[in-house]
């Protein structure tokens, strides 16, 4: 199909198709569409593409993405450093901050435990989260990893690192989502709400 | 929610999401996918956009996307230049490409009249398509723009001009599309169809 397309044209559909999600007719109407751009507009879109390779890299603290040697979480100080909360991606820490419930810090593994995938332990970030707990400022990790097979072996893995070390671990509650359908929840899900129940 | 992320990621997200058809949550998927790509790709990516919009250009002839001064149909020299099939975009002359059934020339438009978003005649491409007919070449105008009112309107407006120099204006077959359900098809495609049955 591409190949009725000029060049730079076909070139800029790869490009596209190459996402994630994007399907060839996605990737073909989102090319027109730079392609119609003002001039100026394509080129910040390129710009933004290069600047975020070329400035952004990972906090030493926390290895969260950061434009500076620490990111403005590691670098506040009304942030609450005893608490650590450890999530697999920036875009989880970017949940969590979007609670607005949460003023401790975090780490970030960039992943999780996978076998099947080929990702152990040494290609996370857990050295990283291990030399921050030399002092004793830490006083709880949180495993904010996901509530999948990975998620859940990573946040196993990690937390019997820890204990050892008289850290409390703690892992973020299972349960039926707000706003949700009991109907339409799992049984696993429905299982891990009643067993964690509260008292009203 | 952006404001949590890095200046150079942010502004990346913001870029993904004045595309259409992507809301706040891809383009931040998009993001974080092109800000983990290797630098060289990333960098092809950048470079793919400008090269759209540096080395593009419409062909002096069709005013299709080009390359050249001539694209590669005007260019060809096995195509049929006495048939001139008339699209409102350059994707609609691939579409008619894919075919594989179609060997003349196009004409695209870039648009099609709609007064209502002030696109006006004389905002197409339809003087260069008058150019085109002042020698005795062409034979046959193949109207090819979209069954909607505006490309409907855009191909009654061209054949009144093309008809007193008495070229043959041909407009596409409406009816139903091949492998659709006739339970589905809506009223009009449907009287349309029947309007233009064929002998079997």
């Amino acid at each position: 199909m591409a190949s009725y397309n000029v060049a730079p044209l076909s070139k800029l559909i790869e490009q596209f198709e190459r996402l994630p999600g994007i399907g060839s007719k996605t990737a073909q109407r989102l090319a027109y569409f730079v392609l119609n751009m003002p001039k100026e507009q394509a080129t910040e879109f390129s710009t933004a593409i290069l600047d975020a390779h070329e400035k952004i890299r990972y906090c030493e603290v926390c290895c969260n993405f950061s434009e500076g040697e620490l990111c403005p979480v590691c670098k506040s100080s009304t942030r609450d450093k005893s608490v650590i909360c450890v999530v697999e991606t920036p875009r989880d820490a970017i949940a969590l901050e979007n609670t607005h419930e949460y003023d401790g810090v975090y780490h970030v593994l960039h992943g999780a435990i996978s076998p099947l995938n080929g990702i152990g332990p040494d290609q996370l970030y857990i050295k990283q989260l291990l030399s921050r707990l030399s002092d004793d400022t830490v006083k709880e990790i949180i495993m904010a990893t996901n509530p999948t097979v990975e998620g859940e072996a990573t946040a196993m893995y990690i937390s019997r690192l820890l204990k050892p070390m008289g850290i409390k671990v703690t892992r973020l509650a299972y349960g039926i989502p707000v706003g949700g359908d009991l109907e339409y929840a799992d049984e696993v899900t429905l299982a891990r709400a009643l067993e964690g129940r509260n008292e009203l």
